[in-house]
């Protein structure tokens, strides 16, 4: 029997698309990589001409793996009360409010202490003076240490059985193994599953940037 | 009816000291006090000498909670092939073999990997220069990062239901909070009750001296 060559084609490439869907979202694993936030900080256009000079826009270094944000080559200072740092990556897209991110060590060496917050949520937040190469501002809010999360793609949320805004744990394996409790989950059909800490949690748990965690499946006795 | 006073005497004291038994060994609470270990350094009597002259002994600045641990007034500086931290606190009384301990961040500063070792166990672990105000030792190997642990007097143990050398799980409440398992119990007889965590692991869990924890009654579902 010959199977006409258009038809062959049809049927070869549907059942393809059926084996892919089926490998991605039922067959896949359950790790989720990590990336682990050094601070950073998000300009707003304004802050960025005080900074960097009238007209300034920011500089693409390298894509992040989160859709459209980018680590740009524009680096800035902090200046706290107790101490400064240097070389803090400014991160793109331009967005509406300024933003920065720093954990609780990096708060000793400035003096001040930066509230635990969901990234957004800075109203109230800590003040820090940010210098760049041709201004500086201090910021009466804005300075924050943000909670973990992990960034899910819709398929990724269906996946895990879990929905945006739903707080899980999660369970990290080796040594100084631990289970993060409280952990937000936020999806969009833009995000890259991909489980966010800072500094302080990464040093704690042992864990560095593409190892992987699972969500935890323990319940109190 | 007249009871003679020496026998009262005897029979409140007994009903004291039974009451006492009951109240602290099983009415008592399950919380653990945390104890948050900053790098420190403990050293033999040879290198207190080579850092601070003939002859020299350690002098005590403040008792910490361990029976005969104190901190002392001296203090080092660690270099490493990166950098260098001031202000490192030694710690008493003198050990028959140095042993200083980082956090993971110190490390990085430092340009150090501190391995992951329970106090004590220091062969091939990380080398370090170590300079104090009348010479300077590079230790081939000594530096570590110490495990979590908890320190338990013997009716401890017993209140909680573990023994000496045993891994369990710790839980921490608050925003950031944890499960922290793997953690090494140490019982002894003068041991006193106390969660020994590095400041990455006090950081990354929003903890501090003084707060409290239990043991965590979870299990994998």
């Amino acid at each position: 029997m010959i199977v006409e060559k258009k038809i062959l084609d049809e049927v070869v490439k549907q059942v393809m698309q059926a084996l892919e869907k089926t490998t991605s979202l039922e067959t896949r694993s359950m790790d989720i990589p990590v990336g682990v936030s050094n601070r950073h900080i998000h300009l707003s256009a304004e802050h960025i001409e005080i900074l960097f000079g009238a007209g300034h826009t920011l500089t693409r270094q390298k894509d992040l793996k989160q859709v459209g944000e980018f680590a740009a080559a524009e680096t800035v200072t902090m200046v706290g009360p107790k101490g400064v740092i240097r070389g803090v990556r400014v991160l793109g897209p331009v967005r509406k409010t300024t933003q920065a991110e720093i954990s609780r060590t990096d708060g000793f060496s400035l003096g001040v202490v930066p509230p635990l917050r969901d990234s957004g949520d800075i109203e109230q937040s800590a003040s820090i003076t940010i210098v760049g190469t041709q201004g500086s501002v201090t910021l009466s809010e804005g300075l924050i240490c943000a909670t973990r999360h992990i960034h899910m793609h819709t398929d990724d949320a269906r996946h895990f059985g879990v929905s945006d805004g739903e707080r899980v744990w999660v369970e990290t394996s080796g040594t100084r193994s631990t289970i993060l409790k409280n952990v937000l989950v936020r999806v969009k059909p833009d995000f890259r599953l991909e489980f966010h800490i800072d500094t302080d949690e990464a040093n704690a748990t042992g864990l560095k940037s593409g190892d992987v965690v699972t969500i935890a499946r323990c319940q109190e006795v």
